[in-house]
């Protein structure tokens, strides 16, 4: 079972990464695809009046700020645009894909942070009516369920609070998750680098293989966005996953390359 | 077994509804929702620059015209927004909601109707590239395979056509070519009339009880909309679906005032 991650429409070769999945599927592998696309909601986001809006919380990260106008907008891009598009995309090249969210079944739960200490005008204040969620449980019975009805599961980064409002999850995350519920082999992370590089963007430093006691030491040298998958990648292993790789989603072969190795691999 | 349609935002009171499904559901029933959703994506489609455009067929009637950016849009409102909105409002009345559409594991299969002849300005001349489809076969046992799972199916108005392109379809005829795919008892069609009338709008011309051999002649005088919702009907009735309900879904209670036989009841 491989559990692959792929972005939204910025940077991975869709087209190729469904090629790799219908050549692994037709060889009786089993695959679970997870999708971002945060850059598309932006850009939906901005055509509807409702330009995205970004905030820094108290430790330093910036997150996006989900409020319900923009977790509606969220959803209706990753779970109604990019999802179904790609379940089509996989069908065309004979993956009988089957999209879904983290909401639907509760396959994804995950707890809201109702309230999120921000700083903003070097001031700290709390902000509220944020749906964005951090994923506590997987329930990859059902996705189990699916796979073995020969379905390939395609998931959006959405999830359900005990309280079942939709939350927006980081897809990193989600994946690492996921691949750990549904007891994956290998979690692939297709980006648009080549990997993790000790000097970002320096390709020269790239790390092709990483033990696990190496990653603590690789979030303080990962750029912005690679701490994110650097978590996920800790989490999948702590949930049993034995190799994360972080591969290139550009090329011609994205997972059949990051499957034999090419890429960072952490084990 | 009951499968209930309910449009758009449109009319529909959606909390209610919502609220009928859990009784049923906690009271051991099975249920299946379809939605629609034009009238979001007119909307939506407007406010991305890419206003709907409707065509007149050489039969006269007027239907959507689904070019590929608009079939894009009507995914992302109608698989995106509206169900996973609809998902989660179940979720929150205690029923186990799973959304797809008819895309995901080729659940509907519809042909495509690559050209369709129009008529415009007084001349007749054929539209091409139109992602529209009508659905020919209904994967029921996968829908009843999360019936039993425990889930609650919502469906989009989206199907697939054999060559894995996603078309629009329409809503009240795919939940009619669902209930006979599921051998539902009940197909009940909620909208924002009391229910079929003899001569619209008058309401006091509702026809409470019509014969299936009533339904020819119900094509004649049903108003635009109620049309579609006829001939959904007869091929309820036609798959062995026992009886079809037209109710009014703005009551408090609107589902179990369908089942109660208020409306229009077409056995």
């Amino acid at each position: 079972m491989i559990v692959v991650k792929v972005g939204g429409s910025q940077g991975v070769a869709l087209d190729q990464v469904s090629q790799d999945v219908a050549a692994l599927v037709h060889q009786g592998q089993k695959v679970v695809v997870v999708h971002g696309g945060s850059a598309e909601t932006n850009e939906i986001s901005e055509k509807l009046g409702h330009p995205p809006r970004f905030v820094t919380g108290v430790s330093g990260f910036t997150s996006r700020y989900t409020d319900r106008q923009t977790l509606e907008i969220f959803a209706m891009v990753t779970n109604g645009r990019i999802n179904t598009l790609l379940v089509e995309r996989l069908q065309k090249d004979g993956v009988n894909a089957f999209g879904l969210s983290g909401v639907d079944g509760r396959v994804m739960l995950a707890h809201r942070k109702e309230a999120i200490r921000i700083v903003e005008n070097g001031k700290q204040r709390m902000l509220r009516d944020d749906y964005t969620g951090k994923i506590v449980e997987v329930n990859g019975a059902l996705l189990q369920q699916l796979l073995d009805a020969g379905l390939t599961p395609v998931v959006a980064p959405l999830a359900i609070s005990p309280e079942s409002d939709a939350v927006n999850v980081d897809a990193d995350r989600a994946a690492a998750m996921l691949a750990g519920a549904v007891h994956a082999d290998q979690l692939v992370i297709l980006t648009n680098v080549p990997g993790l590089m000790r000097n970002f963007p320096d390709e020269s430093t790239l790390i092709p293989h990483l033990p696990r006691l190496g990653l603590e030491q690789a979030l303080s040298f990962a750029e912005g966005r690679m701490k994110k998958k650097v978590l996920g990648a800790s989490e999948a292993l702590d949930l049993g996953v034995s190799k994360v790789v972080f591969a290139d989603g550009r090329t011609a072969h994205p997972l059949m390359d990051a499957l034999a190795g090419k890429g960072t691999v952490i084990s």
